[in-house]
């Protein structure tokens, strides 16, 4: 459900809704850099040397700086407060918008002066990242040839094997090692299944349509775009700039009526054209279709894969034996019709999905494996610090949970978890963070909810929502089916409670109603004991009452049921489980793989390599013969099947060109192990070298041995300076991109 | 590409209308049982002990059958040359059509007749596997609380988990083991892509609509049902009934105007209501959807995965340095919007597959590995075979390629590592063949094509197509978009050839045409050598002439351009390389898998397993403590942890019942070993039992060295005999179920 929780509210409804809202994201980013194109990505000057602060590290704040900012930090904090009590007076829902985007605007302002005062920690070429990635077909733009469509990409073989690789480590870290149920749900959804979710009334962004061209704008978009052309104007009076200003940072805040009105107030046209515009019109974010050949039943691309898991709730929970809690999980594609997909692969129309949906009791979310997680460090940037303008803090779980500050111990749990995993597959830690949404920012249902951010050029990225969502989607689903999704437990002591049920006379009602009886019997089983109450009462004294099922009328009279009150024991008690959901986009961790991994050797810019872990690094080794040299033919040949009958995936580049050269191409796709061929291997006892791609260090190891080394080294069950204490050391200077 | 290939012709067109030609597979397959409807699958009284013929497996004819059979096998051969020679005087289309439809007729009651003649050596209950395949939730309907959608399946943690392990042997057989580049594109595909492959306009399906009520019928499948219902009925004549089976038999050689025909000769009505019926429609069985908001763009979810390595054929060829052969593989989900889906997992809307392009140099089709193959036995029913009424043949991959039977060594070796892969994963080599297309079945551009078929309760299910396609696919796209989509090759000795070309004189041009003469550029560099000599000629002559451009006229003069003609020295070659495809149908290859394996126990027919190979089995191992004794905790607990470190799937069944109901439990879902954790284990030093699945066998193994064994067993390093022989039996009787 992940990604457009990005931003939402207290009300049930922003949780749809809060996609608009999420300019308040990219208004942030601008401190960075956000000008991204998606059909035109790479080879772009502004994209260089972008700077991205790590001020969260200086764990000792200085004290001039601190100077500064002490204001800035009290402003955020006297609006914070103002926040607080309008909930706490229960305000109306728009004046508590107004003063939260007020809160924004200020943590904004705040959140820049930070930056510009923290010398930045890593400076981040991006044009010169992307052409790698473009040149190396890690990944591109899908159906280039025909001119491409925006917000679809291509994996190509590296970027696919890398892919392949996270979701295996995925399944591994996850559904193995906590046994959890995966399944594997369609993609193509009927229209009802998604009428409960909420998505069909409110999954939605706003647009407008020039009126001649039909060519359509994201309004929100739109209005920053032309506002910040208008406020960079020199002829712009200062009053307007302001106003400009103002609009842009409140630009979350405002309804689809004032946000018309600002269309309206500066007369904005179409940027491309300078036609008219239409009014905001609500644009379902679902891409529609028929299924099957009448055109009756309507279908749209699932846009989250977590609503299969919920319908099949039931026969999870019994191929469960009945018993919880349990996680259910799947990895899959989703669909979302961006109206202006943009920045790579963080906003595109098709992604990837790896969920979880942890069921349990409500009133109990312990988690039996807590305790192995209790001490993991992390950074997290609570609700609370966010709203007195202070900075996020490192916290071990266990003092988070015990502090409250982390609902329970399942939520902290999974935190953990994702991080262990982020961490594990190369994410950096100091660009990683944990950041909980706001009171006003979650959805009504949600008892906590923490985003899993990366910094990345584009800013702090959500890559993982982790979110305890209590019993909403199963209740939804059950009220649209009338289908009870919910679990027993077994009472610890059994419960005597008075029960009333219905018997219909089924003999009299056929009589009475014919073909309808059974419409009518089904309607007085589901009837609860209030109604049954009632409607007994109302036999009692009308001696009839007039029932409306599917546009008839049928006339009960007191003949047709009996009504029986008596006690029961109960020894189970039914409940709807909670859900507790960890939520990956795979494509967005990924494109922050890429930054957090993407290098220059020193003292060479044009010699750039991802360092990723090897246990998704695409291929994990490869075979350099040192030249052209025939004789180096059989080792190469024998080493490839050795290192394919030990699952270690790999190429041989026996390209042209020197052996610098192509070490450099190979560090280019991330290989992190290469075996060099060369003279001294012809004779007895054959050897050659291993080289490590981030060190570029080399070791002399024996043939035979190697293919086991290698295996070793790309599972994890030897590291590369265990392997340089075992082996000698190859000292010949590695050739240099000239040789 | 795979699927819509089951039966075509010899013309280009009929790749795609060959779709309606599946009646005929499904007449074929009335032999066997052919009924299922997918909304109620399972529990079907009639699907119980269907029966498998296995009658290719008798190598020696018996006498006395091959008497009958000789009439019918020398009328299959007669009119197989009838259609032989059709093709070889260049008769009409249409002649060919009936001939062939006559020559399926004959094959079909050949097919019967041996059929009837051969005692059945398996008979199957397929309602019993449907229910346990429900029961256990390897998969079920989507969606089924919403009252379910045909065609679409969920798959539970067992079918998941399964699928997954399958998919994970295919990458490693066939990606990392063949070093291919694999891809991972795009699902929605805009318009002009797929009107350049051809599905836009031709992959569709004939249906007739009820015209009151709109209900949509396979116009097939209704003639056949209609007529099939007639014949059956006692007071229809002798000569209508031949009428109708002579119609059923030639149904997929019928054109549109000749089905219309049927359907006003025998005045078909709906089934359902009565009422009359339209008109048969063209349906494309593609969904089609809107990309962007603008309504502009219409997209398709792709029918197959194949298209986007097409066009990613330039990055592929690139990313390979430019050098040729290479293969490139997908794994992925595509989507056909079947009029009426059936036959459970066979015929579906959603599904994933599997497939490799292979991209060759047409000249040279050896490959460098067939010797690896060559003498792999495979069944072979080679197209002559099926023209001449024979049966299928056992033929090394070696001897049908030095026949000339399969087209090349890349089709052969390909086809060879189809068995092997399928044959690892738990396909029955008994159930097993490959079917050639006939000379009619095949669209002109392949060269030769056979399809792995499966047999099933179903019948024989194509499940892996396998195809030289030759330059067919590449040279659409080429057409379609302008790009060049080739590769290049060194000649062995230089050519010189003599180059015509043609230098526009820009400033001439742009002073005439203005804006326009960048269009008219482009159109002079496009021009064929043909077609500058006789631009050339014509200047010469006439002195100028007129061209037409996107709607304009432009008027060449003899100024605007110098031609020239000169000798070059050519060192390589352009070429448009030939594509062999293997293609999965991964769904239908499961289902032939769950059919292949399913068992019961002898003498207890309630006690049912799957006998799947550990490599593709969910889950690889269950831990069950003997009873609820508290003792046993720590050392399940213990083992479950161990068996996670060595990445050994598997759970713990602690749930109620006697220890031979829960190994009945999970011999029903294929776990393939167990370790009971009883009593003695709790005695120093600490042993456990492991069982075996299929043998039911039982060893006792020290707890530390289970995991290992376990591990060892799971990824194939140790047999089970080889464990026997290691360790001591134990031999304690397994709990009956009651115990």
């Amino acid at each position: 459900m992940f990604l457009f929780r990005i931003v939402s509210s207290c009300q049930c409804y922003v949780r749809f809704t809060a996609r608009r809202r999420e300019s308040k994201r990219s208004i942030h980013l601008t401190i960075f850099q956000y000008n991204q194109e998606s059909s035109k990505w790479g080879s772009k000057k502004k994209h260089r040397d972008i700077r991205i602060g790590l001020n969260w590290l200086l764990k000792m704040p200085n004290s001039k700086t601190e100077e500064i900012l002490a204001p800035l930090r009290a402003a955020v904090k006297e609006q914070g407060d103002v926040v607080r009590e309008l909930k706490a007076s229960g305000a109306s829902e728009i004046d508590l918008k107004k003063a939260v985007a007020e809160l924004k605007s200020r943590k904004k302002i705040l959140e820049d002066k930070e930056l510009a005062l923290t010398p930045a920690a890593v400076t981040f070429d991006r044009a010169r990242m992307e052409d790698l990635l473009k040149r190396r077909f890690f990944y591109d733009q899908s159906f280039a040839i025909y001119g491409g469509i925006s917000g679809q990409y291509d994996f190509g073989p590296m970027g696919c094997a890398l892919k392949a690789n996270m979701l295996h480590a995925w399944r591994k870290f996850f559904v193995l090692e906590e046994q959890m149920l995966e399944v594997d749900c369609s993609i193509l959804t009927p229209e009802p299944v998604l009428k409960a979710s909420g998505h069909v009334d409110r999954f939605a962004d706003l647009m407008v349509k020039d009126v001649v061209t039909g060519e359509c704008f994201r309004l929100d978009h739109l209005i920053k775009a032309t506002l910040e052309k208008i406020a960079a104007d020199k002829k712009t009076t200062e009053e307007v700039r302001n106003e400009c200003w103002d609009i842009i940072i409140k630009l979350d805040g405002l309804s689809k009526d004032e946000l018309d009105a600002v269309l309206k107030r500066f007369n904005i046209k179409s940027p491309l054209t300078g036609n008219q515009l239409t009014e905001p019109i609500e644009f379902n974010l679902m891409f529609g279709t028929q299924i099957g050949p009448s055109g009756v039943i309507k279908g749209f691309l699932r846009p989250e894969t977590a609503q299969g898991i919920f319908v099949n709730f039931k026969r999870l929970l019994e191929f469960n034996q009945g018993k919880l809690p349990f996680s259910a999980a799947q990895i899959g594609n989703a669909f979302r019709n961006e109206i202006s997909p943009r920045a790579g692969l963080i906003r595109v129309r098709e992604f990837t999905m790896a969920e979880i949906e942890h069921f349990c009791d409500p009133s109990d979310k312990r988690h039996p494996k807590f305790i192995n997680v209790r001490n993991t460090e992390m950074l997290l940037y609570s609700a609370c610090n966010q709203m007195d303008g202070k900075s996020a803090e490192i916290k071990t779980v266990g003092e988070a949970v015990d502090s409250g500050l982390i609902a329970n111990e399942t939520l902290g749990y999974f935190m953990a978890r994702i991080q262990l995993f982020l961490l594990k597959i190369g994410i950096d830690p100091a660009r990683l963070r944990f950041r909980q949404h706001m009171g006003n920012e979650m959805a009504h249902y949600a008892c906590d909810c923490w985003d899993a951010e990366c910094l990345t050029s584009y800013g702090w990225v959500e890559c993982v929502g982790c979110a305890d969502r209590s019993a909403y989607d199963l209740s939804q689903h059950s009220k649209a089916t009338n289908v009870r999704l919910a679990a027993e437990k077994r009472l610890p002591v059994p419960k005597t409670v008075q029960v009333t049920e219905i018997q219909p006379n089924k003999g009299v009602l056929g009589k009475a109603f014919k073909a309808d009886a059974r419409v009518v019997i089904e309607h007085l089983a589901n009837l609860s004991m209030n109604e049954i109450s009632s409607l007994s009462k109302e036999l009692d004294s009308e001696k009839e009452k007039t029932i409306e099922l599917s546009g008839k009328s049928f006339n009960i009279t007191p003949d047709m049921i009996n009504v029986k009150t008596f006690e029961k024991t109960l020894h189970v008690e039914e409940f709807v489980p909670s859900v507790i959901e960890p939520s990956f986009g795979i494509g967005r961790i990924m494109y922050a793989l890429f930054e957090h991994n993407f290098h220059c050797r020193e003292g060479d810019e044009q010699r750039s390599f991802f360092s990723l872990p090897t246990v998704v690094a695409p291929l994990k080794c490869c075979i350099f013969p040192l030249s052209g040299n025939a004789e180096f033919q059989p080792f190469v040949k024998k080493l490839s099947i050795a290192l394919t009958q030990v699952d270690v995936s790999h190429k041989v580049d026996d390209s042209a060109g020197s052996i610098g050269r192509r070490y450099t191409r190979n560090d280019e796709i991330a290989v992190p192990f290469g075996i060099t061929v060369d003279f001294d291997s012809l004779n007895e006892p054959h050897s050659a070298t291993l080289r490590e791609r981030d060190s570029m260090g080399q070791l002399r190891i024996m043939l035979d041995e190697l293919p086991s080394v290698v295996a070793d080294l790309s599972n994890g069950k030897l590291s590369w300076s265990e392997a340089a204490q075992k082996y000698p050391k190859f000292e010949q200077q590695e050739s240099t991109k000239n040789a």
